[in-house]
């Protein structure tokens, strides 16, 4: 196993390399990196636990998808939100639509009585980008992408932005998890909400407000029946699967919290882990890619070490 | 419905408003203008049957997979797998590894004996690449990739090409259809195969030879029970799904033919699509995305018309 210190002295070589106009060099290179090396290197602090105040167990009759919401992206999304929650709006809301290669969503079925809500509301303003605060510290993503001016991540969450305007949203990568809406742009509230399934449909950036990501579970929902209807919508309330409850982490006592640490993405770690994705090593590469966009960084989650 | 005239003239003002700085003109043009729009007007000579020479009909327990292969990217594996399908060597080989957001693979399992082949090779050089002919005619897509100098289309499959070298490969997209290798570059054969079911992993591009893509049957792979073992294999013989057999279209009578079509990629109408898919029409949109990537694009497939 390499030490961190050769990690770090590969690492510098192989962009070298990358950036000069030696091809074979990089290769050479960047074969002797993989992923594996730089987390087996890695240190406990630069790991994080989920937010337990911003982490959602969707329950269902399968197992558990556990979210965790980026709550400076969507405050008010995520406040009403957490207020379905407490309300118990989530229990036993079907998932009626499974679009192949797009989108999971769930919400009340459009022939069913609407629920009686208490503090929660029925629609929230957008909230497709954020302003970024003056002192917005990212990661940003050397390589350049065609949906936005920038990406980058931000304490494990993908994200681009405008340095122009100086905003910011996250990305519809693989996993994100957003708010269901109708052709009104104010007519979302997390009473619908959806799981990006697919390839990255980025061009609904900007288009839809999105909270969160899945940190674990995935397989719970990239694996449902597609449904036959238009867009993937079911045609029978059979052919549902009902989610029993979706609870906030904070909410339950700890021993019944998913033990999971993200790798926090303002590490030299995690630039290793990325120029490891970028390039790939090991014996198997012939052509290391030289690139990596937003949606093909994997930020690595981990059950919580024993100690 | 819009005539494709009008089409045509909301597309050539979209694209000019979208080069110049209005972004409201591209906005306020571009939602009028849908895929379903340019499917809706397109003449029969837009679509082409399937190639019946290069289609794989895979048929699982659920039903068919249907596969067409770009014989111009790899024939020599091409050859392989149709010698491989002639003499039965499909027949009940399992899926042995379903990896979330990645890849569906079959192949014999490691313990088993080795089938006996006739003319077929376990072998065959690899063709991560070729040589595009000099007069090569693809629709080059104007939007830049960061994994190659240039993305586009011929024939209904996704593209990349260098022009500084001259050469040509298929793009990991969703759907498309590659050959499983050891770490010898030529090592696979088409014994082993694989479908990209996930984000597309584009590092792949130019390490291991893709033959084509996915025409219909994707959620029947997309759905299959995610392998428990490292890299997404099935840990035990009873969690596969064993393939009955891939046969030739071509081998078949031709009621036992799907009959399916292809928008053609060389048409005014693909043009249309691909510009309904970067600026998206219709009411929901809010923001056009004005840029899209090669992987996004949804090449239509449709049932053949009954005349």
């Amino acid at each position: 196993m390499l030490t961190k210190q050769q990690l770090f002295s590969l690492m510098a070589s192989a962009m070298l390399a990358t950036a000069g106009s030696s091809a074979i060099a990089s290769d050479t290179v960047a074969q002797k990196v993989t992923v594996s090396d730089w987390l087996a290197q890695s240190s406990a602090s630069d790991w994080r636990e989920l937010d337990s105040d911003n982490t959602l167990y969707m329950e269902l009759p399968t197992g558990r998808v556990v979210i965790e919401l980026a709550s400076e992206f969507a405050p008010k999304h995520i406040s009403n939100i957490k207020a379905l929650v407490r309300e118990g709006f989530y229990q036993n809301i079907p998932i009626v639509r499974v679009q192949d290669n797009y989108v999971v969503q769930w919400n009340e079925p459009d022939d069913a009585t609407p629920k009686a809500l208490k503090q929660a509301k029925r629609s929230i303003a957008a909230e497709f980008s954020v302003k970024l605060p003056a002192n917005f510290a990212f990661t940003p993503l050397a390589d350049r992408d065609g949906y936005a001016p920038q990406t980058g991540h931000v304490n494990g969450f993908a994200m681009a932005m405008d340095p122009g305007s100086n905003s910011g949203w996250l990305t519809h990568c693989y996993g994100a998890v957003g708010i269901g809406r109708d052709n009104d742009a104010d007519s979302g509230s997390g009473a619908s909400m959806y799981v990006v399934t697919g390839h990255a449909p980025r061009h609904l950036d900007r288009n839809i407000t999105l909270v969160g990501t899945v940190r674990q579970g995935m397989s719970l929902l990239s694996t449902l029946p597609r449904g036959q209807g238009d867009m993937g919508f079911y045609t029978s309330a059979n052919q549902y699967t009902v989610i029993k409850d979706i609870s906030l982490a904070a909410d339950l006592p700890p021993a019944q919290r998913a033990a999971l640490q993200v790798l926090r993405t303002d590490t030299a770690t995690f630039k290793g882990v990325v120029e490891a994705q970028r390039n790939r090593g090991g014996d198997w590469y012939q052509h290391p890619a030289g690139f990596i966009e937003v949606c093909n960084v994997r930020v690595p989650v981990r059950e919580t070490p024993v100690n």
